[in-house]
């Protein structure tokens, strides 16, 4: 299964020159036979957008996210911010080139002032679904940076752990290193894809790459707009996880406070 | 708090050998204003020497670590085969410079028919000691890699963890990264010392280091004997858990499989 990722900056605030963006790209990476495109976090609104994103909102962007997977034919994980009677969510969904929406997954772990601001947290955890022979699962930006909430989702089954992300400076250690330190610990295939340039204050790091389960970096991009492109082999995270059977070496009577231990999730 | 750690080859299988290089060690780095030393895994016999561990392991080396620390005039903590009426266990211990012990662990997280043939596995959890004003821990090799385990540990208030390790080849990406990444997913200090060298089959990585909280590297060594120094403010802990308050945004109803899924364990 190969996999592309889409860096950019993107348009933000523009909803169609976004969708439009995706179009092209999703045409692209079609030609380098991808079976799925990645976008960044909330890439068909921007993220740090001020007030403009509640308005934005507003309008569903799925079917025509469906519409360009189907015409281009691959599948489609793409963030954005969804909208619910009850609020906004931090959100990435998945389509695949015969127009299904294939997962759905709302950000857990809300960062900062940012998130709060503008969306409720997630209450479910990623979904592990099979995708041309991958069991893969979708998460959200802060969301990895939680070594407790990616070996959950491994520990579900999961063997690509797609990650859209706007991760900005001062990060660029998250980006690079803590990624395949994650990629690593649970032999796993892990995508990262972020946004480049710059919104109001907020200037990102780039350094979007698709990892494999013995942390080599298959693709990375440093800064500026593109694709990456890798192959994703299930066979390979099996194998990787009996020779460093981690999985198979925890010993969770060790790890009670991990879900005890709750200090401001009772707040 | 000034910590030293020595990365060396050793003298595998030698005990009296490995304890007059610790003493002269202990006296170099007390030169150099250290108030802990810290040694690799089974510094006291050697780790890779197959059968003769047994027998080295009946004699207590303690007292000789215990007067090393009283005549240098610094803190101990070193990795020694613990031998008890049930078996042995891969042990640290630490001494202080009058000669008390504030500190045993047992690795928890055996490391493959290496560990396992000669070592029962541990069954407590890194006590947290307060030593000159730093809340410190210490856990053995495989354990730190382990997120969980580690997670758990900065979650009872560690503020400096200690790693005795005996990290061989391929493993450099876990010696040089994956340490970071513990240090900075909970931003706390991390010491990993490791051998150097060759035992029978195993070749050490060294690469000892010494992090902070911010990932960065306060010293480290890659190849060859010798000590590695760095100061721990504690001060900086709490300031750099405020500033990423991971611990702060973790979301524990999220993780209960990591404690649930018992797979091996029950074994």
């Amino acid at each position: 299964m190969r996999v592309a990722g889409l860096q950019t900056a993107g348009t933000p605030g523009d909803v169609a020159a976004n969708l439009r963006e995706l179009d092209r790209m999703a045409e692209e990476a079609a030609a380098l036979g991808a079976d799925l495109l990645v976008t960044p976090e909330l890439f068909v609104t921007g993220y740090d957008i001020g007030e403009r994103l509640f308005e934005l909102a507003k309008e569903n962007p799925l079917p025509a996210v469906r519409d360009i997977a189907v015409r281009r034919g691959l599948a489609i994980l793409v963030g954005f911010a969804e909208s619910t009677e009850e609020g906004l969510y931090n959100s990435a969904v998945m389509m695949d080139r015969d127009g299904c929406e294939m997962l759905r997954y709302r950000k857990q772990h809300l960062f900062g002032e940012l998130d709060r601001h503008f969306f409720l947290p997630g209450d479910a955890n990623p979904e592990t679904v099979s995708f041309m022979g991958v069991r893969m699962a979708a998460m959200i930006c802060y969301d990895v940076e939680f070594p407790e909430y990616v070996r959950a989702t491994a520990l579900a089954g999961c063997e690509l752990l797609i990650v859209p992300t706007a991760q900005m400076e001062p990060f660029t250690f998250v980006a690079r290193e803590v990624i395949r330190a994650r990629a690593w610990e649970n032999q796993i295939y892990l995508a990262y894809i972020n946004h480049d340039g710059r919104e109001g204050n907020t200037r990102y790091v780039g350094n979007s790459q698709i990892v494999a389960p013995d942390a080599s970096v298959l693709a990375r991009i440093e800064h500026g707009d593109g694709l990456i492109v890798a192959d994703v082999e299930p066979g390979l995270v099996a194998r990787a996880q009996r020779e460093n059977p981690y999985l198979e070496d925890r010993r969770p009577s060790a790890y009670g406070s991990l879900v005890s231990d709750t200090r401001k999730e009772r707040a």
